[in-house]
């Protein structure tokens, strides 16, 4: 029977070289299971060689043959999923140091985890990914993916943003406040949840809008269906105003302009040894009680 | 060309005679328009008299012919939901006093906007209802629905009720609260919104959990997909717990008793003069800014 | 040099069999220094015997030559506090199991710890206390002490209860909720913490008011002086309302009943090894991070 | 008698040509009251010209002979106050628009409540002010007094910041967040409260600290005497961390950099023309019900 995977491409945490050993420890493995073993291009230029491996972008993986190996915390598979929602490539996460949402595997769990994953014995998690489109006039002056949030915020200026939000068309609020997040399920335990959102069950069918120190105390988490259309209008600002993806590419705004936030055609595809049990993760990161009287 | 409804049942807020003028005011109405008008039995003994209608119960009024026109407020209408839910009844609120989030109408404006509903003109609402299912045992000593929530409280008890929470069969967490609300996107701007839950819209397919004053401060509301099962069982207490639907029909609850909420397979089903605009009804009644600059 | 204290009241937590390996240990190291120990009279009664010991009833201690032992957790500190503050007898509190907010010794420290504390190396920690009481017309129908809070609330109901809130003569607002529960300082991270309220330094000169489930989403937790008189009123409920005092001595309220809030002249006693380290405490409860990246 | 206030000093609103005619209708008023009047040399300079008054800057003004008109809203008096509080020159906040916390008179009150205030009929209101300094190795490299809060936060990075926070040289944690308000009373019902504060009177002798996103879900506003001293160094960054006060004067940060904040020496005095009810201000600001079953 043919193999499910034909080639693994290697990636790791952006810009940090304490990740060497942990990839080199992954590659003696995959090599040692005769699994044709490539190394992310921009990951070699950052670790500053290739570790005797043949390099292999993004672009050129392919989705019916390879899986990547995301070594790092949750902030690398956010960025590996990223690249990789459009191809469809499934993600294994490694992680190096704490359990986080989306790594559940550590790397010393690799040698007797990874043989079954590689024969086909897995957990397929597909998460929702919003699609980000900036537009200044009638152009559209950026798009991006996020597998977290999306964020309206004030930058670094000093003074509270205003966004004029609708929802599928219809007017839902003009909100002052230091910026808003749109997230994912995903999402919904990482920023969003520092901001006071509630958590959703990673494949509920919902998109979550948390305002961040919003002017007006009456302001709530809402959450909507994943098929709605989401339009914010920045109406007024002294100061810079920017658009972060995930906490990352920000892009400064302007006066007028509007952003559409969208629940993406793709998905972001993650592998896990067994079905992923999300209440035992956060139990285990929120500290909350498996036993009566425990906490 | 057929009417929609054959014949009409009026109900009135419970145990509240003012509501009778208002009641006189719709009966004349709906006699001018040559409708059959009928009086619920209950309100009917509430307010002491029929009005001179004939007298109508719930369980004697049909889903093909009705329609229940409920004179209150929200408390009203949730009344009556429960009682029409598994007849598919629809329901007409019209509010005496202040807009609530389900009873648009006002009293004022029945002469206005009633008789083109009577005539066909009118948007259905469908609110997703929950089954609760109190399990001693073996057996199940209580079941009933519940438009907004369920609420698994202490009771008249002082100390904290400690619940054991099961979503699917995967076990949640071990919690030690005052309560736990389950609530229905509609019960998400009730009585969960006052213990620091999200703004569901109406008809996300979505239930949420909120603890009310839990004792792991890492606890959040949590919103999950209306097809789970969640089960909720009391490991214990020292003093009375209860179990109540929409902050009614309160129950006495043992230790060991496990109450089992899902969605039921009914829906309430409002009526609206025109779609309904759920963002300006939240606007309204969160004193939410409209313009740039007006909060 | 006289020692400071001439005899030991030993107490421990209410109606708890599993207290009793514990005060035969205290008993047998207090006897085998000397220290004339005495155990109070209910505790006595709880476990069914005196161990041996002469009984003493905290109405016969005596705050110029007494300290006070109180086996348990911040319940049973809390309990013997209301007994001895107006006396003002130190206590000393000893955990067993989880470490308290008030009881930072444990059972096993005693033998190492207890014996500079006998000789008079320790650091006294004074909490104010609150003194409530319930006026109906013209009378004081009840009054007691809280060390944590004074908590007016629905009791068994199911409505929310509706108060109206004087500080110094000074209307403050009609609240509908839950409930409102006024804390000292200490009270801050007992149930306050639960219901949303933040943290107050120990000797901070402040109470603390926080809602329970507040009707109005713009009600905040308020900090006043603790040199004000909070004064309320019960304007409306249709079922059950209760005053209760550390979650303790639960009392029915009636419409039109005022509670009447303030400082106590008298203040709670405790006694530690070694000055109190609030923020320390704080980052083992509530899982803070002592190092940069930690949590 | 000799008149209480020798002369005043009229400053209105930072770059806002609107005030000018409410500037002009106070010059003429306090013209006709015989009073010698000031135009503040900035303020003059943003309008384009002097009005036909001499005019005067804050470092020339005098506590024991002068009164500040400051026209313009919340903003315009917290800058005001900055500028004279080390002068202890009193000022009478004049508003355009919506009622402020501190500017409690309007623009169409002056002719009616003025002239007993400049009679000596007036309460003082006495706010107290947080004196910041930043330190970067040996050097304090800014300082600078807020009436509101202390601000330290990401400015226009996308990570959070680290901050290690001590209270009197005593640790309290290290918290990754946004940022960290440290507020007055006074600001306690400003940014502080879209961060989730709770709302100090604001005669009480407190700070509050409250982070704002804190990742660790266990962080809680903080309330401490306000007589400590509070050191917060930035202990980790990735990107820009800035420093600002009252949401003015934006310093940037340095990892390793130390803020220390406590209260001043001098205090904001406010005048009002009888006692401030506080809260009145804030029933109406925050729409709190007065009569039972209002909101």
């Amino acid at each position: 029977m043919a193999k499910p995977f034909q080639r693994v491409l290697l990636v790791s945490k952006y810009r940090d070289p304490s990740v060497r050993p942990g990839l080199q420890s992954l590659r003696d493995f995959l090599l040692a299971q005769g699994l044709p073993t490539f190394l992310e291009s921009e990951c070699a230029a950052d670790i500053g060689e290739s570790l005797g491996l043949p390099l292999l972008s993004f672009a050129e993986a392919k989705a019916d043959s390879d899986l990547v190996i995301a070594l790092g915390g949750d902030g690398t598979l956010l960025g590996t999923a990223r690249q990789t929602a459009q191809s469809g490539i499934p993600i294994l996460g490694i992680n190096q140091g704490r359990l986080g949402f989306l790594a559940d595997l550590s790397i010393d769990q690799v040698s007797e985890a990874l043989p079954p994953i590689l024969e086909g014995h897995y957990q397929q998690d597909l998460r929702s990914v919003l699609l980000a489109e900036l537009w200044r006039g009638q152009d559209c002056a950026y798009s991006g993916l996020a597998i977290n949030e999306v964020l309206i915020h004030k930058g670094g200026g000093e003074s509270m943003i205003e966004l004029q939000v609708q929802i599928d068309d219809r007017f839902v609020y003009t909100q002052r406040a230091d910026g808003l997040i749109i997230a994912t399920p995903t999402g919904s335990t990482a920023y969003a949840m520092s901001a006071g959102g509630p958590i959703l069950t990673p494949t509920l069918a919902a998109l979550l809008l948390v305002p961040i120190c919003p002017h007006t105390l009456t302001a709530r988490p809402l959450v909507v269906a994943d098929t709605v259309k989401i339009r914010a209008r920045l109406t007024a600002r002294r100061q810079p105003a920017a658009l972060s993806l995930d906490s990352h590419c920000s892009v400064p705004l302007e006066i007028g302009d509007e952003i559409v936030i969208r629940r993406a055609s793709c998905s972001a595809r993650f592998i896990h040894p067994e079905e992923e049990n999300f209440f035992q993760i956060l139990r285990g990161k929120l500290h909350w009680a498996e036993s009566p009287g425990e906490d």
